[in-house]
């Protein structure tokens, strides 16, 4: 994986670059739709690459491990193949959701034993294991196995959590380079950065991942919790200490103002399930401002459902119509306000881009941030 | 409205139309999706006219009104610019919703009095109000209101049934000849024939409502639980008093068995839930036969969904996928086999035609349906 930082905006730490990967090349800074299953939900994979313009998509490890299962996946050719993607792909590694979503059975160093949300049966979790999986589903970009530390953890706990991260690191790079890809593409492992809210924890993790030379690298546990001033304050910190001429990922990040401060503070990946989950519930994200279109205020309302957005769906159905389908709980609402929304998404990145490659972040970013707070 | 019969197969009552709109021609014997609140369900509107090449949709009176209201839709200019769909549409009267979803509180003469399934308000439905209702929604065809006559009614509950459909008949035409189109363009009122499994008050429901030389005539309260063979007797029994140079629709029918069956007996037009309803829960219909997805044979099948599908989805998605996400519960495996089904529903209903015009139906039909009760 080759990753060239093409321009930085005067005045901000904001980047342009461009990633080289075997399924093709990703424009950073750049947002990735989450497929947690393998689909990004209530969205055609040829819509995602289309319409909304996605470059690159997220799976999950726990949730593709738990189902098809590793033995489909392989059987298919990799996830690629699987769900038809065809452009690149980045795994989580399952860190966050053995947490969230599993019912921890005991966490030792070897590994976190939990039992999964669908059928309660029993599972490990070793960094070791979590390499294996990732090889065989086959993603451009797999993930470390980390520990996600509580947003609200103290500092001995958080420090004691990191240090398992940092053990469990050592491990998944020697399993890493002890294993090959198995679909003839190369992969590349990305470390995550811990540390919670304390900087102390967070500089000293990243000048630890920075060890590891590797091809990029993940900034994780935040947005759990954590008031957002510290959650930027964390992100100067590492991308302070992470070499700059390879990608950072800023993970489960967010609402389109914290994507473009992360922005302006060196980072250049993103995901986040806030487009597709506030969508189902009615929440647009538009360029003028927030739309909760089950407000009354849309009832009538026979415009177009955005002017400036780049979906068809967009110029294709009023905000009306989409109001009478969120509140009626038509699948074809939650369709519609996803696309719009990842879309939505897509073009804030590229756009952001565009100013980076002009000098002209720094204007653009403050315009934005003023709008984008705006409920209409 | 005009309705061009081109030809009848030998052999069969088998008939290729064309009916003429103020949205656009119909090529008959067709089948129109359900977009039952004014959307079909899990699919995009441009999807529905590019890749399942829908001719005609259907919109029901009930939901509508409920949902978002007569109000909302006037202020759209009709349902077809309120849901961007543009070609024809036909509302259901509301008849079989009324008696399905909603709590009677009172049947007379006057109409019905029921409480909406959404938040229990109170409603009357007449015959007079029903026709308003479909003036304001603005569908190209619209019915009669009618008591759709359940499939285990006995004689005498059945002729009572039916002597107050064909009151409330007269009503409803004098109700549509006393009003006129809202939007512009033309709009028909197709009558519908009752008469449970009894021959003899089918054959003199025809009659009936032949009297009052409509553009169109519809067939209702089949497939509501009688035997099949009940089912193709009563259509011929009506077919045989209906005019031959009108439509003839067969409501809410069926599976594609049925939907070739009833064209062999001369009807022209269908609309069901089935592929729709049947494709969210995992059920495809294909021109080699059924296909429950998900049934562990297709665990890790990666051929395409249909080789002989006319849809995307059919090319783009492999069976394992397909089943990995209906059993996940994910919205596009609803979206994909949604789609997939309309999809083939329209492909059999334009092959009938193709091999009416051809002279060849009756071969054709019998191999298909031969096939189409397979199980794979």
């Amino acid at each position: 994986m080759k990753f060239e930082l093409i321009a930085t905006s005067p005045g901000s730490k904001a980047r342009a670059g461009a990633l080289s990967t075997g399924h093709g090349q990703i424009d950073t800074p750049i947002f990735m739709p989450v497929g947690t299953a393998g689909s990004v939900k209530g969205i055609h994979t040829r819509l995602l690459r289309e319409d909304v313009q996605a470059q690159i998509i997220l799976g999950n490890t726990y949730h593709l491990y738990l189902r098809p299962g590793v033995n489909v996946i392989e059987e298919a050719g990799g996830l690629h193949k699987f769900n038809g993607w065809g452009l690149p792909i980045l795994t989580d590694s399952g860190g966050f959701q053995v947490f969230s979503l599993g019912d921890i059975r005991k966490l030792t160093d070897e590994g976190v034993r939990f039992q999964s949300h669908i059928d309660g049966s029993y599972h490990l979790f070793t960094p070791e294991k979590v390499i294996d999986i990732q090889r065989s589903i086959g993603a451009d970009i797999i993930m470390a196995f980390d520990e996600c530390t509580p947003g609200d953890a103290d500092f001995d706990y958080a420090k004691k959590s990191l240090e398992l991260t940092q053990r469990w690191l050592g491990r998944c790079f020697d399993q890493f380079n002890a294993t090959e890809e198995k679909y003839g593409y190369p992969q590349s492992l990305f470390p995550i950065v811990q540390g919670s809210t304390y900087p102390a924890l967070r500089e000293q993790a990243a000048n630890h991942v920075k060890s590891f030379d590797a091809d990029g690298y993940a900034i994780g546990g935040l947005s759990v919790g954590e008031p957002e001033h510290l959650m930027y304050e964390m992100v100067e910190v590492v991308n302070a200490v992470l070499p700059g001429d390879k990608p950072r990922y800023l993970m489960g990040v967010g609402t389109p103002v914290n994507i473009l401060e992360a922005i302006d503070r060196g980072v250049d990946m993103f995901d986040c399930v806030m487009p597709t989950r506030n969508g189902r519930n009615g929440m647009l994200f538009t360029s003028e401002g927030i739309i909760n279109i089950k407000n009354k205020k849309w009832q009538n309302d026979h415009s177009e459902i955005d002017k400036n957005g780049i979906s068809f769906v967009d110029r294709e159905y009023s905000k009306a119509y989409l109001r009478h389908l969120v509140i009626s709980n038509e699948m074809l609402g939650a369709q519609i306000a996803s696309q719009h929304n990842l879309a939505f998404y897509l073009w804030l990145v590229n756009t952001a881009r565009d100013n980076i490659l002009n000098g002209s972040f720094n204007i653009w970013k403050e315009e934005m941030v003023r709008k984008l707070n705006q409920r209409l």
